[in-house]
């Protein structure tokens, strides 16, 4: 393992907006009931108008607010790591380097937007921020931004990791975050579903429902999300900008640039601002790994639609395995998502990205490769960047060729560890959708708008 | 939050040995059946020759080999950082900084000596070491360490942890690591221990005794210690050499340095090269933090006494308890040790050093407070360092005076986060033994040589 630091004044002052750059146009996100293109009012009842402007801008860089710079110094510039280690166990003659973003407090790259989405709020008189989360990721990190800039933070946590990952509760709680479990009796929306089914135990799509009701009912109150949206894919793409002039620093430029996607934001954090580079003419070839059981890249239809199963959210032009479909109980939960954000669906669509879909085990071997060789325990998630990382280097080795291979590690596995026990007992498995499962999930899509 | 970063290049070269310095001789280690001063040959079947001398040398730089460096470089230099947050919630003048060690892959400063008694044991021949550990810190530390450098390690977790903390136990059974729960039915001690008491949940006590006598019975095999003893404190002091050059790039120098104290080894790493230039006639102040419901420097004796309950280590000089004294089961499980680190007891005698006990409660208030002010969640361990800053850095307000606090913040607290759990549902209780309970655990170093 190789370090290479950068140093806090040397931290990107502008994040890098694709938008300007982009060969074609994607297509534009449609209100839900009038299936006409989205406008900024349409978006005002649940962002402020700051990061609304984000997510329609063409400005090819937009600076970063000197307090967002401050609080993302917290713990960036996050280091670049060259991983000698396993490029030896490997016996590659590639050079793998990695981004690591698990510094971060709240242990991924999820912080990044969530300290820059806190600051807009704040600075729009926003009082209290309402958002969902999963396992816990993305709760934590807003949970730590609100902190950070004096905003109440109300999240709504999918009932079941509720109960059974109580640690992120607590850092959550740490934080000072108000948490209740989803489907809860705080919104009509809960109440309902709970009425329906008192044992519910929840869903990311109850989860947002629940979020997006309680923003747009309170006025001191918006909403805020972790991944998919263009101005969160922005404010990632400071991991990206940090690794180009670590890369620099380096001496080596990367031939493939590879991340895990689940709504995208990491991967396209990394990848945008290199992705400018190959629509300039560079040769460089990006990969974009999806769990199999969650195969939206490789198997999902390119449409409009729902970004939650209760098609409360705009119809959006993306990669979809259906508003309704419900991915497999996988460790990697951050994952574990129907859609795919609509900037790196496009992307993909103009293959400028190639997909890939692993297997849970043989992601886990990877990790446990890797661990072994780098000492750094990886979330689930970014482990499929590895197992990415991985096969890039056994096909150079096998060609002969010295590829330089740059991987975004998105976060640590330290919350992860009885994802780890299992794998250890043997008790992991594989989980394909059938073939029927997956036309089911995406026959939700019909009758919504064309692409 | 300010970090300073020092640069892989600029990471010492050499360890910093106290005893070249120190004003009076500490008292040697005694055999413990004759009661005589121990040789290097009494140490033989448990360490390899090069650490022996290292325990016993006076040489003042002692060169750190480049493998070691190399390994460590994984995770260090680690950063400084300067805690504005807490001080603008302080409202103090003082000037707060600390050296954060959470960042190596096992979380906390531990890997320092491990990677470094790994190391001289392969040099040795050593294939495998044995060692115990009671929440997992040190455990995981030695696995990750025998991992780089190709040694088995043996484990033995004490029973209580290995079936309340299984994320550890994963972490070790990750780093390749065979881990039995102690009592065991794999060595002589164990089985006794099983046979007399089949309920038996261990103890740290009965742990070591395990590990060194698998260590004593195989010729293949070293024990390996994560505190306490002089080689480990030595090799630790890399975190105070870090910490001097990067105070020289943030243009302070410390006035009081401050750490949290079980067995001596994180506080001694960050305070020894600091404590040379009080020898040398500096005006700095030393705290040493321990828990209140351990009071080891407080209020324990300072003697001759054993390292392990069962009466299978040397003699050595220290503050302690007696080795009988059962520590009541506070959070802050690293700290719960009769005895103390004895070139650390000698500088409290000799009164360079100032002990300080805190109760739990208060503890983790300063926890609380630091996490939400500079975003790291401490281990309960290091949050006892936090509550000793923030003490001097309200001092320092109430005098009106600027003073310089360095700290060590010797790791994270993401698998402590059920401690936390409990402090928010307002579960902590604060133990203090009583008077009658520390006479009776002292009076176990009756007969044993004078001091």
């Amino acid at each position: 393992m190789k370090k290479i630091f950068l140093s806090e004044n040397d931290m990107p002052k502008s994040w890098y907006n694709i938008a300007a750059d982009l060969p074609t146009a994607p297509n534009p996100p449609l209100h839900p009931g009038t299936h006409q293109p989205l406008g900024p009012d349409d978006l005002a009842p649940l962002f402020p108008m700051a990061l609304i402007e984000q997510e329609m801008s063409q400005q090819r860089e937009i600076p970063i607010p000197e307090p967002i710079q401050e609080g993302l110094k917290l713990y960036r510039p996050s280091p670049l790591i060259r991983a000698t280690g396993l490029e030896k166990a490997l016996k590659t003659p590639a050079k793998i380097y990695f981004k690591y973003e698990g510094v971060s407090p709240a242990g991924s790259h999820k912080p990044n937007t969530a300290i820059a989405q806190a600051y807009y709020n704040k600075q729009e008189g926003v009082k209290r921020l309402a958002t969902e989360t999963g396992a816990g990721q993305w709760g934590s990190s807003l949970a730590l931004a609100g902190q950070m800039f004096g905003l109440e933070v109300k999240v709504y946590m999918v009932k079941i990791s509720f109960t059974q990952k109580p640690y992120r509760r607590s850092m959550m709680q740490n934080w000072g975050a108000e948490i209740v479990a989803s489907p809860s009796q705080d919104t009509e929306f809960g109440r309902k579903v709970l009425a329906e089914d008192p044992e519910n135990t929840g869903s990311l799509g109850i989860a947002i429902s629940e979020a997006i009701e309680d923003a747009a009912k309170r006025d001191d109150t918006k909403y805020s999300l972790g991944s998919v949206l263009n101005h969160v894919l922005l404010h990632q793409t400071i991991i990206g900008l940090e690794a180009k002039k670590q890369m620099e620093i380096a001496g080596d430029t990367p031939d493939i640039v590879i991340g895990c996607v689940g709504g995208g934001s990491n991967f396209a954090g990394l990848a945008f601002p290199y992705l400018r580079d190959k629509i300039n003419g560079a040769n460089i070839e990006f990969r974009a790994i999806e769990p199999a059981a969650c195969p939206t890249l490789t198997r999902g239809k390119f449409a409009y639609d729902f970004g939650d199963t209760a098609q409360m959210t705009p119809l959006v032009s993306m990669y979809t395995l259906g508003h309704t479909f419900m991915p497999p109980g996988i460790h990697a939960g951050g994952l574990r998502y129907h859609g795919m954000s609509p900037l790196l669906s496009h992307v993909v669509k103009e293959g400028l990205v190639d997909p890939y879909a692993f297997h849970q085990v043989e992601v886990f071997d990877a990790a446990a490769l890797f661990s072994r060789t780098e000492g750094i325990i990886p979330a689930p998630e970014s482990a499929h960047a590895i197992k990415g990382a991985i096969n890039a280097a056994i096909e150079a080795r096998e060609a002969g060729e010295e590829k330089v291979i740059l991987f975004n590690l998105s976060g640590h596995g330290h919350f992860d560890m009885s994802a780890y026990d299992a794998y250890y007992a043997k008790q992991l498995e594989d989980y394909v959708p059938t073939d029927d499962d997956l036309a089911k999930g995406i026959s939700a899509t019909a009758g919504l708008p064309g692409v």
